[in-house]
Order: structure tokens, then C-alpha cells, then sequence
């Protein structure tokens, strides 16, 4: 249980979640279940040891880390759940058909999916709840059938031995196989591990420079692994004339509020938003009274957040719009640009200043909103603000889906809940698996692969796979798919 | 229309591919089920033209490959129907809940999937119709509404050219956009178009060191992109020491019989037979009368198989348990090999020898069956050859499972039917992305990318997301599934 002193060698680690791995993959859904609600039950208990530790390492609100930890645990609840129903199995059974069409006998053949086996967690600074130590990319690999050995963030040491504690001592009470979790906190020791043969997946959360690192380490083993990287995105928010006529002061509180949310700490947070030139958005942004500036996580992030800040305002054509002053923190600062400076240096204007800063791009034409939509490289979210009626919605809503894992109709991208058409990815470098999302329960599908039994008895099979009709688990029959048996 | 005179350029290739996706991404369902059955009944058309250019370039047979054409056309039409069936998109309908008990209400989220964008095909040599120019990963590209760039494979450039023809004669006929579909010839090209900003996708089917290449470049773009590649395999089969005992003559002729097939040039070729040491196997394996030997695909296939099977012969403890002779072609060959041999020199001697060669592995005890299953690497295929009520089954069964796409009972591994269920991939280096499939209807995932579209009005909605109950797609709402509508 004493975490700094488990063997620190890396085949050690690894054999031991190897082993668990063995009997987890093998524990009936619903013992996974009770398991996994062990854990959510002891988190919650722990809440009053856990969330002062967190606001002393994150200096995020008590209210916002009460909040997470209950969306933490209603997490691992809901995954454990919709795993237990089959959700990311696919089941498909097809009976043998002698007459099958395509000039040969089609045998007896049923898949289902198998848990990839274990799997190492980069855990992300901002959430340190949420996406960190018993965050979504575990719950999805545990309740999957996957062992987890998570790299702890630096941002928060304690907080994330002390919610190991927790895990570990639920598992373990619950009955869980020994060595199905463990935490290390050392990098290099991470990185060992990243590419030990027995390790079949990769999860992170965090930057573009390190997801990128780390993804290419994952790609260049002898066996390469599938590695879930959710990295960076600007979260553009597109407004047209239309909407910035009817509704400027609206939309200039919503963007003010979403940006500064967190103190601009969120993956999802809207970084640059497209008006019309000489609306009354830029007029209300430069009269807007922005929140108090707050402490962010730690210095490594407050000294990013001034560098990127800075390195835009020295862009031509950038200017400050409007800015709080602070004498400590960073204080929340928007900035505004014309989009033609934007479309010549879209890398450069168009890059995640993680922190509370945003970037006002002003436009002349419409058009040339569909022109940085066809332009703009992939994002976790892309936002519409526009009229129901607006002739360019559909066209840019079209665009804008093939830029992005999540668009949004007239409401603001942070806060991404957890439910089962929740999608958190996009193509690179918004993710490193565009097909993926980290949030909600499709996130458990990134630690199975099907695999297909062919001819084989009852006795034989995985209990989705025989001929009973009592499964609980949505299949595809012949073909089609019957509903929930 | 003439292949060969197409502007050389890939930038102008790509373009005219990312024009036609825009056309072919907005077409409905029912417009390509139209435009893709008009290529397969083309094909089945032209097959008095395409087959005895197959047969000159390829030396397959005239009823395997007028049974392949028939197998490629089914396959169109199938994963057509699929797509418009919504199959691939796992559509997810959450409505707006005040009360969900995550601790924040939850929006109106609405989840399905979205075509890539432009692919490109590395077409396989050993399947001239069903894994070429218009095989399965052609299929599936372009029935999730993506186009498709071949590259064709040097094997049989003539039949590539005149599928390509037919294939463009009736998309043009059929009103499909043009660029939709283009063929390559030379590998400077394709891997410049492998590298290409605009391309989304690759796919290939052939032997490790080229698709580890690709997968490569794939993964080392400033966009890293999915790379589905089908490899190698040796696809063992695990005789136990009852089923030996029991059925030893059957046993060899489906042996025999499946090594053979295609002259052994298939990827689910069982390549490996482990049987119990002094059984009735051996014996009857060093009588047993081989098929006759028959020309390869082509030369350089010939030399990589004597040159593989040399140097299996070559390692120490390998012996020819019977080959047949033939002056001109590679005749069949079983080598044979103990079990503490292969133990010892893992991936030495289970390697893939494309063509008639097999390897027989004897084993003393039968927990020598679960050593090897722990330790190969993984395959598409694993096959069990056993009693039902043999002890060792279940937990056999279960390692091949971890280590397989596909796992066999007392069936043969070559032929795989194109169904729903199918699955022909497996973990590395059976493929380089281990939860996905080449052959069957779940083909179709691979060149989709999931997104959410969050609080959208109806009429903003792609078809299938919206709240009318005629869609003909099944859904998941409010996560629950309720069956076809």
C-alpha cells in the first residue's frame, strides 16, 4: 500500500498488473461493477481528506473540486454500468447460412471484444479529479477490463498519493486482484514503462509537445500500441452578422464567462471567437468588465500561459482589447485581430494560449468565416453562434463538423458532460486517435478489440456470445439488431 | 479515363479527391447503395474481360478466381447496404436533462459519424479482385462516404488497370463525382500521397517490412493519421492430445488441404500445426500424398518463399517431414520442428512462409500448448483442434482470445466469409491497428470519425440524429437501445 515503495523496477510493475490483468479480464461485468462502485463510494467518503489537499496543490475552488469529484465518481459509476450492458462490445452473432450469397457457406461466427490488457495513464494538471488519477481514461480502461498503471501530474503529488490511497485500499477491500492500479510519479520510470511489451495501450491528457512525445515513443515500439492523446485546440466560436446584431451583449457575457471559466483552464475553452468587424462585440468586449484575475494551477503553467500571451500580442496586428490588471496573477486578457492577419499566420494567431486569454478575430465578410472553417487544423469543439434562419449555418455547421469531435449550437464549449453521445476528440492535434473520445461512456471502446469465435460450442463462449436470450447485452443478430434482450 | 495519362501530380490527384469527397460525404445513404451496386454490377459485367487477364498475370485458377469476382461484387453491395443501415455509426441521441446526476444538468447531445476524407489503398497481391483495386478496403472507404486513391499492385498491373476502368466507367455513369476514385501505379507516388496533408487514411495488405514502412510514414506526419494495415501471420493450430488420439486422418487432410489452398499464398494460411509428439499425426503427414505443386502469384513471391523456407530448414532441430518434387514450381513442404525448439527461437521459427510450406511443432505435454499461446505474437487467426470436453479448451480458448482476431473449433482458418461478425485482424503484427477488421461489415468503422453536434435545431441536423423515429437507422437514446425503427 506504501506507494513510494513498491519495487521500482518497471518489469516488476508491469508483471504484477500483467497478472491482475489475467483475473480482471475474466471477472464477471457485474463484479466489476461492485468493484468499481467501491471505489466511487470511497472517493466520495474521502472527499473531506482529498479536496483540501487538492485546493492547496491546484488553487482551483472548493466548489469546483467538490463539483468534480462528484462528476468523478458518477463517472466511474456510469462506465462501470454501461460496460456491464456491453455498450463497447458490438456484439454480433452471425448463425451459419449455407446459402449466404457470397458463393460460399457462411460458418458460425460471433465476436464480441476483449480488454487490450494493460494500460498506462498520463494523468492531465487541470482536472486533478476529473482527468487525473481515478479520471475517465481510468475508469474507462478498468471498467473495460484493463489494468492501469497512471503517471501521476506533477502539478499535484499529494493529492494524487492521497487518491491512490483511496483506490488502492477500495480495491482491496472489494476484493479487486493486487496489482490491477498502480501510481508512479517519476517520468523517466513512465516512459520505461510506456514501452514495456506488456503494455497494449496508451491514455494522456495535456499538451501538444508532450502528447506528441509521447505518442511517437508509443508508434515506435517494436509493437506499436494505440495511444489516446487528447491535446491541444483553440475551440473556435463563429459568429455571424446576424447573431452579433441581435444578440451582441449576450454573446460577449457567455464568451467572457466561458473563457475565463476556470480561469481559462479548460481544454475546451473557447480561444478565439470570429465577429464582424465594427459590431457591437468588440465595442461591449472593450467595456467589459472581466472577472478577478485568480491564481492558475501552478508557475510552469503561469509562466506558458504569460510566454504564449505575450509571443501574440508581439504578432502585427494583434492588440490588446481589454485586459484586467493584476499585480500577482494572470489577469484575464482579450485579444482582437483582423482575420486577414489571422488566415497568413493561422499557426501562429490561432494557437492554444492555455490560461485566461482569448483572441477577437474581427471579419469583413461571411465568407471568409467558411474560408478559416475550410483552413483551421482539428479541434476538440467548434461553436456557432447564429440564427436559426442564418443561410451560412448549414454550410459552415458542415464545415465545421469535419474540423471537429463536438460543434455547438448557441451555447459555450466548457463543460463537458458525461453521458453516452458525449464526444471529446477531434482530428490532430485536437487528439492523437481522431475516431476517439475521452469523456463519456464511447470512451471505453478505446481499450477493447474484437475478436471473432468461429464454430464454437456453447460451453465454449463468452456468455454474450451463446445462443441465450438473456444477456442483457444489445447484439446484432443475422444482421440486425433486435434491441435490448 | 486513361489511367495512365491523369495529371502525374499528387497535388492535383488529391485535390481532385478532396473535391469529390465534399460531393460524395453529402450524397445520401441510398445514392451511393445506387452508385456502388452500379460498380459491382460493372464488374460482375466485365468479368469475361477481367478474369483471364487475372489469370495470365496471377496463375490462380479460373473457378478461384470467377469465385473471387463474385466474392468482391457481394462484398460491395453488402457493405453498401450496411452503411446506408447506419451500421458503422453507432448513432447516440442524449436529450437535455435538468437532473442528470452528474451534478450539472446535461445539454442535448446528439452523436454519429463523419467519412475521413480521402484514402489511399495499398492493393494486395494474393487476392486480385477481393483485396485489390476494388477489394474490401476500397469497399468500406468509399461506401462510409470517403474517395479512394490505389495504389496498385506491380503483381498485376494489367487487371488493375482494366478494374480501374470498369470501376470509373460506371461511377461516371452512375453520376459519382469525379476524382471519387483514382488508380497509381508507381511507389514514389503513392507514398507521396501517403504523405499528403488532405489524405485521412491509409489501408494495405501485405507482408510486415512494407506495411511497417508505410504505417511508419503514416505515423511520422506533422498529422499522424489511422493506418490500417493487414500484415503477417502464421495462424497456428493447436492440436490437442485427444483430438489427435481420435481423429488424427481428418485432421492431416484439413491440414493439408488448408495449407495448400491458393498454393498457400493466403494470410490465414495455417502455417503452424502443433500435435502431440509420436502421435498419428506425424506418421500419417510423412505418407501423406501432397497436392501437386503450381506456379506462385509471381517471382518474387517464388524466391521470398524458397528463400523463407530455406531458412527454416536451415535452423537447428528442423527437419522435412515431407515435400513433394517438382522441377519448375515450389512444390508443398511440411517441416517439422519440437516444441523446445520453436520455444527457444520464437520468432526464428514461427515466421510467415507466404506460400506451400507449413511448420509441424511436436509438444511432449500438453501445458507445452498454453507456453506458446502465451508467448506468440499476435495473429489473425488461432485455431483449436480439440474435444469438446477436453480440460485444457477453456483455457486455451482464452489465451488465443488475447492474442487472435479470429479463434477457430475444429474448423479451418483459410476462407473468410465476408459477414457482420467477421473479424480478420488481430493485435501487432497481424495488423498495425489492432481493434479493426478488413473483412466484413465492421470494415466500415474504419474511415469514420465520431462528432457530437450539441443543442443543433432539427433542420441542422444530419438525418440520423434527428427526433424522427423513420430514420431506418438503429440508435441509442438517452442510452438506450430500442431496436430498428
Amino acid at each position: 500500500m506504501s506507494l513510494h515503495t513498491v519495487d521500482p523496477s518497471v518489469d516488476a510493475l508491469v508483471a504484477r498488473a500483467v497478472a491482475a490483468g489475467e483475473i480482471w479480464a475474466a471477472a464477471s461485468a457485474a463484479d466489476r461493477v461492485t468493484v468499481l462502485g467501491a471505489v466511487a463510494d470511497a472517493l466520495d467518503a474521502a472527499g473531506g481528506e482529498l479536496v483540501p489537499i487538492a485546493l492547496r496543490e491546484t488553487h482551483l475552488t472548493e466548489a469546483r473540486l467538490t463539483g468534480e469529484l462528484k462528476r468523478t465518481t458518477f463517472q466511474l459509476r456510469l462506465l462501470a454500468r454501461s460496460a456491464a450492458a456491453g455498450e463497447h462490445l458490438d456484439v454480433r452473432i452471425d448463425h451459419a447460412d449455407p446459402d449466404w450469397p457470397m458463393g460460399a457457406p457462411r460458418p458460425d461466427l460471433r465476436r464480441t471484444a476483449v480488454p487490450l490488457g494493460p494500460v498506462i495513464v498520463f494523468a492531465a494538471s487541470n482536472f486533478p479529479f476529473a482527468f487525473s488519477v481515478a479520471g475517465g481514461d481510468t475508469a474507462s480502461a478498468l471498467a473495460a477490463g484493463c489494468p492501469v498503471l497512471v503517471k501521476a501530474h506533477g502539478g499535484h503529488p499529494d493529492l494524487s498519493d492521497a487518491t491512490a490511497r483511496v483506490v488502492l485500499e477500495a480495491l482491496e477491500k472489494a476484493g479487486a486482484p493486487d496489482g490491477l492500479f498502480a501510481l508512479v510519479h517519476d517520468a523517466a520510470q513512465a516512459r520505461a514503462v510506456l514501452t514495456h511489451p506488456d503494455i497494449k495501450a496508451g491514455a494522456f491528457t495535456g499538451s501538444i509537445p508532450a502528447g506528441r512525445t509521447l505518442f511517437d515513443i508509443a508508434q515506435n515500439r517494436a509493437e506499436p500500441i494505440p495511444f489516446y492523446g487528447e491535446l491541444g485546440s483553440v475551440n473556435p466560436v463563429f459568429v455571424t452578422e446576424r447573431a452579433a446584431a441581435a444578440r451582441a451583449a449576450e454573446i460577449v457575457d457567455g464568451f467572457v464567462t466561458s473563457f475565463t471559466l476556470g480561469a481559462g483552464q479548460f481544454c475546451t475553452k473557447p480561444g478565439v471567437l470570429l465577429a464582424p468587424e465594427g459590431s457591437r462585440i468588440t465595442a461591449l468586449l472593450r467595456e467589459a468588465v472581466l472577472p478577478e484575475a485568480v491564481p492558475l494551477l501552478n508557475d510552469r503553467i503561469t509562466e506558458g500561459h504569460q510566454h504564449v500571451r505575450e509571443q501574440l500580442r508581439a504578432k502585427a496586428g494583434v492588440d490588446v482589447l481589454t485586459a484586467g490588471t493584476s499585480p500577482q496573477s494572470p489577469a484575464p486578457t482579450v485579444l482582437v485581430a483582423g482575420v486577414e492577419e489571422v488566415l497568413g499566420d493561422l499557426g501562429g494567431l490561432l494557437t492554444e494560449c492555455f490560461g485566461p486569454t482569448a483572441l477577437v478575430v474581427t471579419y469583413r465578410d461571411e465568407e471568409q468565416l467558411l474560408e478559416v472553417a475550410r483552413r483551421i487544423d482539428g479541434q476538440l469543439t467548434a461553436t456557432l453562434v447564429a440564427e436559426a434562419d442564418d443561410e451560412i449555418a448549414p454550410r459552415l455547421a458542415g464545415l465545421l463538423a469535419r474540423k471537429a469531435g463536438r460543434i455547438l449550437w448557441n451555447q459555450w464549449p466548457t463543460g463537458v458532460s458525461v453521458t453516452h453521445a458525449q464526444q471529446h476528440g477531434g482530428p490532430y492535434p485536437a487528439t492523437t486517435a481522431p475516431g476517439t473520445t475521452s469523456v463519456g461512456t464511447a470512451a471505453l471502446a478505446r481499450f477493447v478489440r474484437a475478436v471473432a469465435w468461429q464454430g464454437f460450442p456453447q460451453h465454449l463462449l463468452p456468455r454474450e456470445l451463446r445462443d441465450s436470450t438473456t444477456t442483457g447485452v444489445v447484439r446484432r443478430i443475422d444482421g440486425r439488431i433486435t434491441g435490448e434482450e
